[in-house]
């Protein structure tokens, strides 16, 4: 590279340039600070091994590039005074963020002890990547950020998500060459598709080309700037290309660049604001390509540095035994002329330091970050209104989520920036329809007549990519907003990783006493393993329950509402609560309704209860038939009403559990059942048939620790299924009414014996049921019974 | 669309056009009757509701675009005796794959009951969709296929893992307009960057565009073709286009289109294998638009069907209780002419079914489709050969995982077309780089001078993207080769959702009687939760083993070796292994050496065994501490020892259980322990402190059945971490070497008042361990120590 750039505007003055640049060395000296130093942050003297930390951590790589960003940002945000976070999509390089965020002083305004001079700038180092101290990542602890960095792939989907409703806010994300091989950033690209520019603020992307990953070289970064373009054109972008490694060219490059393109999106959305233009515009995007390592140390022991994977994460290492090394360290840093930039207090200086917005137009301090501070909660409306009212108990059907598609279909008209739901293409299947009264599907494409409910103005965001969904939904809450993620239940597993991630910010968050709270996410799976009856085996699968209660108790929550009232509750709780991963687990299709809603709300208020309408003489129970989810619930009735039937003389009692984590001892979950609570309900003694909407191991591992757990004999999905009837699921999987009769005659003491009958009937049903399956298609008319599934 | 078309040669001779046309409608008759029909397969009659099956399921929208595809890919395969298999992205469209297969014959010779008769429709059709038929997706019982598509967004992964190093063999892989837009897909595209013509087959990407999902307009239908081509240019493909909705103008098209492909791609390939050309060939890929449910109801109760999302499953309902939805049924079904289609005994006419191609040709009967036939086992030399002899056990370290590079580093040299590491950009990372001796990372752009062993001939699979790694090696697993995927352990989680797909695929398959078996798909997950104190908490997180310790007994293996010589031994059994998942999980990092090579064979037959070596009167032990993981496996012995010497009364037992799932009760997975075993090893009574290297519910859900496992107290990770020390790490997790002391002396009674000298010393130790954390950069001199880890 010969600093050449494809943009010839100098949009910088000699004192502008020489300003910033000197900004971009004070941040890169602080960045090398952190990775290296434990002592003579100034460089007072020159450096020994004494000042040097015993274990290099940190990312340099892609830092000079990080760097170059923010100050350039800081310029445009005074210019125009505009509302800017910043995204780091390589968030490996924490260091530079955190180097940024002091010099501009967010960071001492959070952290008191980490002062704007020498004193300060010790700690800063020596805290870095430290036990006790701050994680190398771009993490929660770090002032401006939302985005960690760590799973790469989703800064672009957070920064979306973070400015839909968010009119004011435009969103710096950079783009890492490496994050750009992933599956996940690969397809948010897309979201400009997405983004009206009437009401939602921008994003800026800029693909960070720097060359390497950890050790080979990048995809895009062996494409030409011709493919480049034409990459981004079919997408809709406008790319602008700024490419060097002089730092003043490049200064005056990007400079330029990244005005004109921030001057493009403020004339997009005047246009479209003013009504001038509708339509997708053209928004513009910057591919950046600078050395890796750039200004970092050229050779070491004969190996070209800069510009290579070497310089990835600690460039020149071994400066503890190697003195040529610790001369090469010394010489770099030197290289930023440290006493030009720092005061003799170590403080950064004016001249320098002014090049920072003022307040919370600093990146660092902009409430956008910390979306607590701009949350406002929802309007519900009662949600008792929307209740399901049947004339008898258990006789009527109807799908729950129509149900809760009603209350949804009014926050939406009562929230109209607040709320969205994100959904890949469900939201009718998922029979929440009624939200089409109020929204609709969000398209900034041409519209055909055809279409059904799409149109710019919709905020129903559905689009075939559950990445997209989650992260969206990831960065509008983090932002202060609100939302729901509506999915099948198997293809929740593919953000498995999204939600650990998601979660552990949040559990972070809640220890870090700045950050205020955030808005739950909230999940609601359906199109559940259970009625995927229709789809087969592919579409059967209840894992993403495990990943949620993996999280550590203070974020995670899971609830298997079994009925409409329970859901309409259920989804209140969610939508009103803060700082959790709330999960929602129930099917769409029309189903048995349990409970009135009064009593729903006790219900749900305990979390789990003994449903004494559903059981015969409860109070010394001979067994204890648990369930938590609907289909497990449907079949536990069905069970104890086969029972009270056939098996008069057996006291049966039916337990629902909706809220799971109740059934965690109360030292482990906020929500864990005391013992005396937990003998309540199951008693002390009896055999409890638990049947549970997931897989086993959930149940088992949250009994772990009862006395007597033994006694618990937990049925659950056995991932057995194929395209067959409802009826068929359950007892593929052995948790049919039938196969829970014979699961009660076998843990009660005596009951085969003297309930002979009614073994008989199950196992004669059962047979029966089997003949149906396997006759099919040769014997066609029989088998019209075979939805028979209650 | 008026069915201009982009194209306009006409290569289709009118009576070919005629027979193709023809083989078009029998696919699309056959479509339709697998939905609908229960009788009255040639419609002999007027059809009446005797005729309709009781439930309707399967998708007709995109069934007319596979079926076109399908027989336009028959011409050329005869035409130029092409080594062809098909890969349906909407695996929703089974019914298309299955009418298809029939017709070309392959179907029933795989079911000989299915007969290419009146009889053998009649079952065709019945049996779709129908309780113990076949599922309504392309899936395991089809023949030909090797992705089912249930889960969107695969189908490029799997079609570019199944050429490599199988250079005969052209994938054509439809992409649908709904899987485009997810992330894995989208990501998918850049697969191109390491494909080499000289070795590797190709794939036919065929993007169909039919504008709808299931509600919404897709992303991809509402851009232009100006922005498509763009799109696929700048990543390096050659866009060809097909318009229209006039059959014959459609057929002209797409008959000339796909013949400029297949010999362009013959052409790159005789040019990159004759040496004529090197580098990134610009391969094409085919845009197919069409209208979804094309040929279907055009109307139907005043909405347009055809051409619109409503075509997307089943486009005219309730045909069962409207008399005019049965007349649009039976108008749609006689448009294709059965008569003209069938003979008198319903059998395809010859003039039409010999346009199949013969035997191995037909893509239902071509072996890649069924890999197991084509699979050569591993040469693998004898592991004990790379074993690590310690002078001293216990006192020597190093790194697992490149003890297991220099065996992969041979597997390369023997195994030149037949084994591949898929890894995302962390092979030197996770210490395998041996390999690199005998081939280089896969890359086919331009190679710098400063590149690290990367050439276009290397077979090293790098890329940043967890995706398609797994994707990649699935696709060649199932076509026959060999494969490990090598990953930092927290980001495995990327790809719950496709290790639960590809171990239901396995799992179904092994039920179907003419799948040959095919090679495992292997995982080694490294740079784990314990030793990712350095990246922090976004990098720490073990769910994987949750997700593959959920699929059927039958195919979940998960393996935890404590030292090099268990992972070799460990690694050999995969590796010869097949129709599993296996999951190996090991830290990179240098860590102390348990086992002779000897020890180790047996220890690994046996799958968990007391380990006499680290115990103390091991044979009536007043404690058993047992261990899975490298870092439990450390923590304990430490315990043991810390024992030995301060409580010399204290009889302790160490257990290492290195095949996880030999904790499973025997009725629950074939490797289980009979009860006596368990007993054997653990003991009927003694208090088990069990050290994890997971979430403690895998062991509470794996222990649940055995007596008394309430005796067993588990310890893992628990959710904690950051960036910090190694120590730190276990000490916040509390599986510390002092944590666990302290267990031992709370759960042996009368332990505590025995030995209370090291209840004090443990204690000591930890609040001295504390006062390190809490000093950290305040008072850096002092925690020079904090590498302490063992």
């Amino acid at each position: 590279m010969d600093g050449n750039t494809k943009s010839v505007a100098m949009p910088l003055s000699a004192e502008e340039l020489h300003r910033m640049d000197a900004w971009w060395r004070a941040a890169n000296y602080l960045n090398i600070g952190q990775i290296y130093l434990s002592a003579n942050p100034l460089l007072r003297e020159k450096l020994t091994v004494d000042h040097i930390k015993p274990r290099l951590l940190g990312h340099w790589g892609t830092s000079p590039g990080l760097n170059l960003i923010y100050v350039h940002l800081n310029r445009l945000i005074k210019k125009y005074d505009l509302d800017t976070i910043y995204m780091a999509g390589p968030g490996h390089g924490g260091p530079a963020l955190i180097a940024n965020v002091w010099l501009e002083g967010s960071y001492t305004e959070f952290y008191p002890d980490i002062t704007r001079d020498e004193a300060g700038m010790l700690r800063l180092f020596r805290q870095f990547s430290t036990p006790g101290g701050v994680p190398s990542h771009v993490s929660v602890p770090t002032p401006g950020s939302i985005h960690e960095g760590g799973e790469l792939g989703y800064v672009l989907v957070h920064a979306f998500g973070a400015v839909m409703d968010n009119p004011a806010l435009l969103v710096a994300a950079v783009v890492g060459d490496g994050e750009a091989e992933t599956g996940p950033l690969a397809g948010s690209w897309k979201s400009i598709d997405f983004i009206n520019p009437t009401r939602d603020g921008a994003v800026l992307p800029i693909l960070h080309l720097n060359g390497y990953k950890i050790s080979g070289p990048t995809v895009w970064a062996r494409h030409s700037d011709e493919d480049l373009t034409k990459f981004f054109e079919g997408q809709g972008y406008k790319p602008y290309f700024v490419e060097g490694d002089v730092p003043e060219k490049v200064h005056q490059a990007f400079a330029s660049v990244l005005e004109t393109a921030v001057l493009e999106i403020r004339e997009i959305q005047s246009r479209a604001r003013s009504g001038a233009s509708h339509g997708r515009p053209q928004w513009p995007v910057i591919v950046l390509r600078t050395p890796k390592g750039w200004t970092g140390p050229k050779i070491v022991d004969g190996l070209q540095i800069e510009g290579t994977f070497r310089a990835h994460q600690v460039p020149v290492s071994d400066v503890l035994t190697k003195p040529e090394h610790l001369q090469i360290l010394d010489d770099w840093l030197r290289s930023y002329k440290p006493e030009e930039l720092f005061d003799g207090a170590g403080r950064f200086r004016a001249e320098f330091a002014d090049l920072a917005p003022a307040g919370n137009r600093r990146m660092g301090s902009n409430p956008n970050a910390n979306g607590g501070l701009l949350t406002v909660p929802l309007k519900l409306r009662d949600f008792e209104n929307y209740q399901f009212k049947f004339e008898e108990r258990a006789r009527q059907r109807i799908g729950s989520t129509s149900v809760l598609g009603n209350y949804l279909r009014d926050i939406y008209e009562d929230n109209p920036h607040n709320f969205r739901l994100f959904c890949p293409d469900e939201t009718n299947s998922n029979r929440l329809g009624a939200i089409f009264d109020i929204s609709d599907r969000c398209l900034i494409s041409d519209i055909l007549p055809g279409d059904d409910h799409v149109s710019h103005d919709g905020r129903v965001m559905e689009v075939l990519s559950e990445h997209c969904c989650h992260g969206w939904l990831e960065g509008y809450t983090l932002t202060g907003r609100h939302g729901l993620f509506a999915t099948y239940e198997a293809f929740a597993m593919i953000v498995d990783s999204m939600s650990m991630q998601h979660g552990k910010w949040l559990e972070h968050a809640k220890r870090v006493p700045w950050r205020a709270d955030v808005p739950s996410l909230n999940y609601l799976l359906t199109s559940t393993c259970w009625r995927n009856d229709h789809n087969g085996f592919s579409h059967q699968g209840p894992g993403f329950i495990d990943t949620v209660i993996h999280r550590k108790p203070t974020v995670a929550r899971v609830y298997l509402p079994a009925d409409a009232n329970c859901l309409l509750s259920v989804a209140d709780h969610c939508l009103r609560s803060v700082n959790y991963l709330n999960l929602i687990v129930i099917d769409k299709q029309p189903q048995l309704q349990w409970l009135t809603m009064d009593e729903a709300k006790v219900h749900c208020a305990k979390g789990a209860s003994v449903w004494d309408m559903y059981s015969k003489q409860p109070d010394e129970p001979d067994v204890v038939l648990a369930c938590a989810g609907d289909i497990p619930t449907q079949e536990t009735i069905a069970a104890a009403w086969m029972l009270r039937k056939h098996a008069p003389g057996l006291k049966v009692r039916v337990v629902n559990v909706v809220d799971l984590m109740r059934l965690s001892p109360a030292d482990r979950h906020p929500h864990g059942m005391t013992d005396a609570d937990f003998t309540d309900i199951f008693t002390q003694t009896a055999p409890v048939i638990f049947t549970f909407h997931g897989y086993p191991g959930v149940i088992h591992d949250l009994l772990h620790g009862r006395d007597a757990h033994d006694r618990f004999h937990v049925r659950g999905y056995l991932e057995e299924g194929t395209t067959t009837t409802p009826f068929d699921m359950v007892v593929l999987n052995r948790i049919s009414r039938l196969h829970l009769c014979l699961d009660v005659l076998r843990y009660v003491p005596g009951a085969l014996i003297e309930h002979g009958e009614i073994a008989t009937l199950c196992t004669d049903m059962l047979e029966e049921h089997d003949r149906y399956i396997r006759a099919h298609f040769d014997d066609l008319p029989e088998i019209k019974d075979w939805v028979w599934s209650d």
